[in-house]
């Protein structure tokens, strides 16, 4: 490997705290794995939506419960915190195809009342 | 101890799998402890609340949040599975005085449109 | 209804707070259905398993989520808290045949450097 | 604003299916609100770590409750999935300053035995 690379690749070591340069080198390369699975069409992968709201916008938790019970992908689970008087966290872990899973991320995210949402790659860890 | 009282005691060794009768009476001990705990008025306690909907039901989710927000006590997690099309399954960890517990729950699960409902004890384990 | 069970019954509506009587006995039916559910051998129930646990305890933690992975009924998600710097709480939602759930909960349970451990009844609700 | 940046603005409306510019506006805005909670260093924010590994590993899941019971910050709940004979899937959602979050995580996803690690960047919403 060139030294500008091998620097960084140290720079890296250093940064994240990986025990040796193969551990960062490994996980470079399962995050290119998890990379193709999303741009594979055909795989089921597995994705994390995080959202923000406010419970207190009118039926947003009902809008939001009916979306998810007729989507036709695969809602695995939902953690639900209650961060203060106002305002509720929710992270689901949902399987499908990578283009209805983003798709669906979308929809939730954009609707009324949600102030903040973002959809996390992950993977169900199969081809690692 | 007595014969009847022992024959009892292995047989509850027996039907549960514990590996022997002190490790099933340690469990009858710490169970006691926190039964005694759940009638103490002054510590915290953690219970589990489990209640089982329909989603479709006017508003319900709303003003289950709702009622979760304004609650003194202290809502540790939810955990939410979409179980069909209609039913949702929520699973509250929640702490607070055994009184303030129970009410909360006695609360929610009178509610309408809530199908099932039951709270469980936990412990936040110090005693044990 | 006789007079003794009207009584008993206006007790547990005051007590518990549900809005009528209609809503309470609605309530029994449901709970009553929901324990046929737990005696049929033939039907997939839902179970809420607790456990609390030092997680100090050798390799406890890896032998809970070996015995996880090789069961053949369906640990649909467990939720974990960390309540202190030694104790853990584990909710586990669970389904499988009654008694294949109930057996797996036992030897959970009964497993070594568990502290306290119960099993909740609780329904996909399709029933109700 | 000036035509390229307006078409640029359409055409994520278009693609997210937001109801109108507005909201995409919003959602921007407050995308930067919790992008500058992130590099303050004096306020608390919240933070998603997920990880995949394979329960196999050695000791990894008590290495893992280990490192979570010590660390100064909160972790608020965790919810762990089982993917398949091998795989784990662990959702935290954990509250600290940005850099002790940044760090922790980092300590976390590069051990030996993570094959997959992700920290997502979420907020408390109280600023939004």
């Amino acid at each position: 490997m060139e030294d500008v690379l091998l620097g960084q690749l140290d720079a890296m070591v250093h940064e994240k705290g990986y025990p040796n340069r193969s551990e960062a080198i490994r996980d470079l390369v399962r995050r290119n794995i998890v990379d193709d699975e999303w741009t594979d069409t055909t795989v089921d992968i597995i994705g994390i939506l995080v959202i923000v709201f406010d419970h207190h916008k009118r039926e947003l938790s009902s809008r939001l419960l009916k979306k998810e019970h007729y989507w036709e992908g695969n809602i695995l689970s939902t953690l639900h915190l209650h961060l203060d008087h106002d305002n509720c966290l929710e992270v689901k872990v949902i399987r499908g195809k990578a283009g209805e899973v983003r798709d669906f991320a979308d929809e939730m995210i954009s609707m009324k009342g949600i102030k903040y949402g973002t959809l996390v790659r992950a993977t169900s860890g199969g081809a690692l």
